[in-house]
């Protein structure tokens, strides 16, 4: 029997219906001030928008919430142990905690105020938590957020002691003050350089 | 306005049916054993299958490749840079190169026979790439196949000189031989212990 790769290529025309309908669902969700009003239960995909005047930021930020679907970051936040099937926590807090670290970044953050900015966010649970990932592609790839595809390191965590021989991130040059970045010794992107990338990409 | 975390939760009923679609796609492929006669293009997500006689997996073994869809291994090889949005390059051809690298893994750890392996593999392209990770994962928990989830270490890579103080896996404790496995100087889980893992896990 000859080998034909082709006979293995699956397709189906559910996948560009469902990403559509899930990125449709969150841009019509409440957005809100950094972190949510209260802590609540799940995983799930989110977007932060910007409406501020940082100089460098001002072609990119949005002017109305309610109209405004385009996100200065994405992120996501999976079920502890989703890769080796373990089930997931019912109890699983972290998209909410995600929220609260980006604020708490973006508090510390110089240049920045928590003010202005503002998040939506989707929770995705049972077999609908497969999709995180998915829906995290795709919103990168639809919106190519400035925080996930230019400026590199918003999302990074403190990487703890005995770790901090390695460089700050871009983010972390560009918006200095998180306290754990702080202690970071390794050799740092050039700010200019770090500012140059963002102008020639919001051009 | 109250705050309601419900009015946040994405459900869609397509999420089950593609995966459902996906698997069932993949059962009915042609099995091969490894690697595939020709290299090909293509990511996606491949089943390794398991006939031989290792006295512990006897339980696990598959007798006829036509109707069994039970595998030892699940995997997967996603697009390179998919998770930032950069576009994956048609000629990458990462799933051969997988199935590749496991035949030489299998030929080279001892107690396994190579031609007691057969694989299935799913190519998954375009926005079909986005399912790579769920349908692995899907597979990962319906099949809870040996090699992901009780015995760790078979998808593992060469870490490359300088980083050989790490432990060897329990696969490479319970099929040694891997040439970069060898070079590992890291305590060992021990082989007893592996063994019975499995039978409690078998039983």
């Amino acid at each position: 029997m000859e080998f034909n790769p082709n006979t293995h290529v699956f397709k189906s025309p559910k996948v560009h219906t469902i990403i559509k309908e899930a990125i449709d669902f969150l841009n019509r969700t409440s957005a809100y001030q950094l972190p949510p009003p209260e802590p609540f239960i799940g995983t799930g995909v989110y977007c932060l928008y910007y409406f501020g005047n940082f100089d460098l930021y001002k072609k990119f930020a949005c002017l109305d919430i309610t109209k405004c679907t385009q996100p200065i970051y994405v992120g996501k936040a999976v079920p502890k142990g989703w890769r080796t099937a373990r089930t997931g926590s019912e109890s699983d807090s972290t998209l909410y905690g995600r929220l609260r670290e980006h604020g708490r970044s973006i508090s510390q953050g110089a240049g920045l105020d928590i003010k202005d900015f503002k998040c939506r966010f989707m929770i995705l649970k049972g077999d609908e938590s497969n999709m995180i990932t998915i829906v995290e592609a795709a919103l990168i790839r639809k919106y190519k957020p400035l925080w996930n595809t230019v400026v590199d390191g918003f999302g990074n965590h403190d990487p703890g002691s005995g770790r901090y021989d390695q460089a700050k991130s871009e983010w972390d040059v560009l918006h200095p003050g998180r306290t754990w970045a702080e202690k970071l010794r390794g050799k740092s992107p050039d700010l200019e350089e770090v500012k140059a990338k963002i102008r020639k990409a919001l051009k």
